[in-house]
């Protein structure tokens, strides 16, 4: 039987979502966890990679399992096993085609940025910025974007031929909420680091430091050295992620 | 020359504001940043301690440095010095009468509570509470505490004869800001434990597993057994010390 888990997680204390060499990942961590319940080795195939620091509110991840139990009793035992940077939100059983990778259709990220310096307990979890930031700008910038491009300018500069980089945004609106910036990235994959280079070229932008037809002079570049620059990954968040 | 500094910091990965035996407190931190600046063992003062794991958006400390700097550069120095953890909000030249402990005239405290099981980003910062909880009954028992009276029924069961158990409580009250609870508590001091008993009796009453005349015959009763429970330490925030 396969089981569709939906996963909220506090990503400072990880490598990321996924597991490598044995350090502390969070797929390791549920991993592990499941494991134990088995009392055999399960692996999880999750939607995707989240970088170290980065959280999620809505990542996804299925299993597969012969055991008898019903969901809210996984639910129950995964969250009273689990570490508290780690929350099991729902789990549901699916059709066995149903793939937490393969399946996905598009993906919501969240991402927070602050002027306020002076706020510790924020550290982990906004991107700071000393810096006046006009919103207007931001969404002029922001509006950029949205639509099918070759994303090849907004990713790490290790290039995977294999990739596809013709990506599309559905969605990307900044609002502002007290002293905190949120941008909202709809879109039906994103490349490595996109997110993260996406927001701080809006957020350049912002603050005076790049011309909005420079953002865009960029995205047509489509040269891995075009954009320099991504905010931190603490800031960022895996909202949701959206299935047929 | 003697130094008044304003302090943010977040308390989750220390011992608490007091040194004990080496370990790792808040206070330990910053003497360590000065004293590598001095050259010198520096001591500081703080207004009061804070407990494991709880927060401060305003604790005060006091030290005397020989030292010709601005306080700007001071709060620059130690800034950059500091752990990300702890930030300096301020920094300012006082009279040698000032006492960081001794001249304290009331202090205010912040205590939040959510009713959000599932986000764990929010672990260290919020006490979660999972039931149905009225906020009109809270208010109603919150109003109860105002005023002078003897808080024995509301600190540690280790009594130190010594202190003062009379205190003065100017300000208590409850707000609901979307599912987050948030308590204000202002008086002229606290006895240790005390602002997490009161705010655990008051979300007690709000959950209907007391009765705000069992809150008042807690008050009444002057005994250190009469209350056994108390928030976590996580949702309380040492927000501001007042003086003359």
């Amino acid at each position: 039987m396969r089981y569709k888990v939906v996963v909220a997680y506090d990503g400072s204390g990880y490598i990321g979502w996924q597991t490598q060499h044995q350090k502390n990942s969070v797929q390791e961590a549920i991993e592990s966890v499941l494991s134990l319940i088995h009392c055999a080795p399960i692996t999880i195939v999750g939607s995707g990679r989240t970088d170290r620091g980065v959280h999620a509110y809505g990542q996804v991840f299925h299993f597969d399992s012969m055991m008898k139990m019903t969901c809210d009793k996984f639910k129950y035992v995964l969250n009273t096993q689990l570490d508290k940077s780690i929350h099991i939100l729902s789990i549901e059983q699916v059709e066995d085609e149903f793939h937490a990778r393969f399946s996905v259709v598009k993906k919501e990220y969240i991402y927070l940025v602050s002027t306020h310096t002076h706020n510790p307990m924020m550290r982990n979890y906004m991107h700071i910025e000393r810096n006046d930031i006009s919103l207007k700008r931001m969404q002029e910038t922001c509006s950029i974007f949205v639509g099918t491009f070759d994303f090849t300018s907004f990713t790490s500069t290790k290039i995977d031929k294999r990739k596809q980089r013709v990506k599309t945004i559905y969605k990307f609106t900044v609002e502002k909420q007290e002293h905190i910036y949120k941008f909202t990235i709809v879109g039906d994959g994103f490349l490595r680091y996109m997110v993260r280079m996406l927001v701080q070229t809006v957020l350049m932008v912002g603050m005076n430091k790049l011309e909005p037809v420079q953002a865009f002079e960029m995205l047509q570049a489509k040269d891995k050295d075009a954009c320099r620059h991504k905010a931190d990954a603490c800031g960022l968040y895996l909202s949701k992620v959206y299935y047929e």
